[in-house]
């Protein structure tokens, strides 16, 4: 089908179960919430190499939030439940308690299929100068650090959500694609539940599994040939279109596939406005992997 | 002594041996390097509980740059070599190889004592397709990726250097003190060879090696509670003055002794400009564990 | 009255009738938009000295917009309708018709109760070249330049509205009154319909009707020395009190007085969350010049 | 002649006289001086619909400034010399004095052939309770207001500088000229004594004196139709190559023609080095109007 001039392939985007909390992160202000958020969310692109991948949410105005102060939900993924876990305490304690006004509410609500004892286990740093609270129907601890009192929830909801839901971008140029990409981050960025845990929300970088040369037979995946733009003249069976420069990639995390799906959907028509993106598309192993297939074209009917 | 009436304790922070990487991020735009570089450094406090310690040490305008490009300069750390490698592969890896029009050079330069192959290693990601190349005297891999050719020097330089230097602002009220850390913050980010790396350079919690309470005796390190301001009134020995009811540190990590040292004094001078600001002092154990000693008061001398 | 421990002073803030627009900055991505809007409402404090009133009002996700891509919603403001106008056509002509991929939409909806023909007057910029088009009930004009077709629609909407809402923040420290500025203002953004036109929302500088230093007869306006806390101690009936060492001042202006309230009342809260604040209280002439009294105490009945 | 492949036309960019102030804002924090910087430098495109040319020159780090703070300097320009002086009273009196923590210095320095009073007529609004004070050899004027005392140095000096330096990136596309653009700014933003005036330093769209359209003729100046892309192919002797689908424009106005070519040089350099950039060129008037003519292939003998 074609959207704004767009050829949208009829494929589709296979996607996996992935453990994810989502996370509240309040502070004084905007600016020292979005610092907080920011290094706590880093290096946190792909679980292939990255101790987790994770990612900004959105952003929750004073008058919304529990203690009526500006905060960002998080979301922190892991396709185990104990490393999440792990990673919840290690991220949350050296990136968010250290820093400067904050205080720590789970966002999962209700979606929550499990709760972690993150605020229980953090409390323990108080070495017993920390004390329980209630804040309206919520488990709080609060811990007196140099900048005041640091405040956690005492459980954090998680529930098995959906990761690596993705499309390609495929355009005239290289800036094109890259215009686009970042249109389709600011889309998708009004869409709850999900984030774009690469850097920017862009992927510019594709990956195969495994090697093609068999010099390379120790790496367990490698650049797909097939879909770069400047080896589209010298490798066999390239998946770019002559009329293709530039590709990107955005993937998305998302608490449930609903989520994924409409992130998907409100990020190609945003790529599709831009002049000169071509076609998109998305990646898949042919539907033996994922068990969530996320249709492009259907997102559309 | 005093310094624009603010008191600075006669004492020194204590800091420790540290392998540090220094990396230069180029991108076509500075938006773009700036995204890759904070993905790089992010949940990267300290080793304590994060994989490193990183921080985005200065921005790089085009004419500086081997290849014309905007970039910014970041440090990696670790203690052990081994693990700082790592580091670079996965940081390097997934966060900046992944991100839009990028290219990595090593920054360290004849600072360097060694060297890591990490751009030799990377380059395997290209399946053959990658090509050597050479920029100047550099070595460098071009690796086919989607977004173009993601673009790394073979080698990159490390060397000891110093994590670990420090000095805690105590001010009227927590906004003293946190707009005191804020300016310190400002003015360190001028001091090259040097980065701060908490969340927005500014630490709120203060540890004390193991644990008063014995029921948490499982603990290595809890709250300081002679640090802590909400507890001045009710905790034996508290170090907080009566005039103080904020407390910040800052923690600076470096190539060297050197870079720390003035780092410490440029950060020092622009946190006593902030009114409110009452005292500075600084961390350490004795002096019987680190080996470097920054002395405060002589670094005004 | 007190709200979390600081006292609110029972007075109110006077406001006047100001003729408001408000205006929708599009673009290609938010960054785009944000430039465009930000040029667009920059050298807009006060009518008293800039030739306008002007301040983002929020941000809209694309999903939220006439084009499908992001935006920023603007409100330029003149007490009298020509200036306003002329206004609308030189800030909307220079800064956002230059700017990268924007498009105008009039943003004031069934709030209007006048019409200014500001994008049939800038059409004229096509010199014939431009073309008259719809989008769902729009009526645009497309006007070609070296960027693509910028568009806009021919009229915007203007309503008599609100300028010169506004509270005072009280503190002990210039930092704690500084930093609940700026907590007040995040929580202002997040009102509707409402702007804060001064650098970063925050009033620095208060002033009074005429003089007080014979010498100085030629000044409309100068300093307001009872509300400076530098001068607390050597100026005859300082409204400072003695635990007061940091006042800045919040201004509001708005579609309607509704707007202006509610914002007036969540920045407030804000403000009462920051430590150090000891006390709010608002500007008034007496209620001789404006029909607007906004009574602090009222609005948290 | 090519660089990086890209063909740079031989003409020359014709640019105007124009005075210009050049003046360091300095605050508390890095952010605090941008946000004053910002609001005083808006709406400030150019004087054929703006008040004054303005733009933000450069950071300034607090161990270079003459407070010790960290600051930005802006330029501000206007061909006549009342009415630059008029704008720095309005711009620095209503969007820098008003902002908190600011103080205001000459930054023209030894480059100045005339001085502006700008700071002894501001220092009125102190009603009698300013101070005349001196900072090394500067003389400064501090006036209380809410947020303390704001600083000014008591002259400003100004001198007779360059505006309208400018060249052409045209592009395959509009988002390669819109990086392309991108890139060069963020190169120009590394040279010392310049701004570029326009929304993000990039302007959309190109203008022509006078009209084509008879019925137009009360216009001064109209779309430049030859430079439009989405006209390239209906009307009569368009400039736009076949292989160019995106135009923007860069002006560049400075303290001395030096800085000007300075930055006309890095920024075309930069442009090049983006992927589908095809032509360089640059306006000019035949030479009858500006006395400063800037040939852009002179810049790289």
């Amino acid at each position: 089908m074609e959207i704004n001039g767009v050829f949208i392939e009829d494929t589709f985007a296979e996607a996996f179960p992935i453990w994810v909390s989502r996370v509240l992160i309040t502070a004084a202000t905007e600016k020292l919430a979005k610092i907080a958020a920011t290094e706590a969310t880093g290096f946190g692109c792909s679980v292939i190499m990255c101790p987790a991948e994770a990612g900004i949410e959105k952003y929750v105005p004073a008058t919304e939030t529990p203690d009526g102060r500006p905060g960002y939900i998080i979301e922190i993924c892991h396709p185990k439940k104990s490393a999440l876990e792990h990673q919840l305490l290690e991220r949350l304690g050296q990136c968010v308690l250290t820093a400067p006004t904050t205080a720590v509410f789970d966002a999962m609500g209700e979606d929550a299929t499990e709760h972690l004892k993150v605020g229980f286990k953090l409390k323990f740093f108080g070495d017993g100068y920390e004390t329980k609270e209630k804040l309206n129907d919520k488990v709080m601890y609060s811990v007196p650090i140099m900048g005041g009192d640091f405040k956690i929830e005492s459980k954090l909801g998680i529930k098995k959500g959906v990761a690596g839901g993705n499309f390609f971008i495929m355009a005239d140029s290289n800036s094109s694609a890259l215009v686009a990409a970042e249109a389709a981050i600011d889309a998708i960025n009004g869409v709850e539940k999900t984030i774009t845990p690469f850097p920017g929300g862009i992927v510019a970088s594709g990956s195969k599994v495994g090697y093609t040369n068999p010099k390379y037979s120790f790496m367990a995946a490698t650049t797909n040939q097939k879909m770069c733009p400047t080896l589209k003249d010298s490798v066999e069976d390239s998946e770019i279109p002559a009329d293709v420069n530039g590709v990107y990639e955005i993937v998305i995390d998302g608490v449930d596939e609903e989520a994924v799906k409409e992130a998907t959907k409100v990020g190609i028509l945003a790529a599709t406005k831009i002049e000169g993106v071509k076609k998109i598309t998305a990646g898949n192993y042919g539907g033996k992997l994922g068990p969530h297939q996320i249709k492009l074209c259907e997102l559309f009917e």
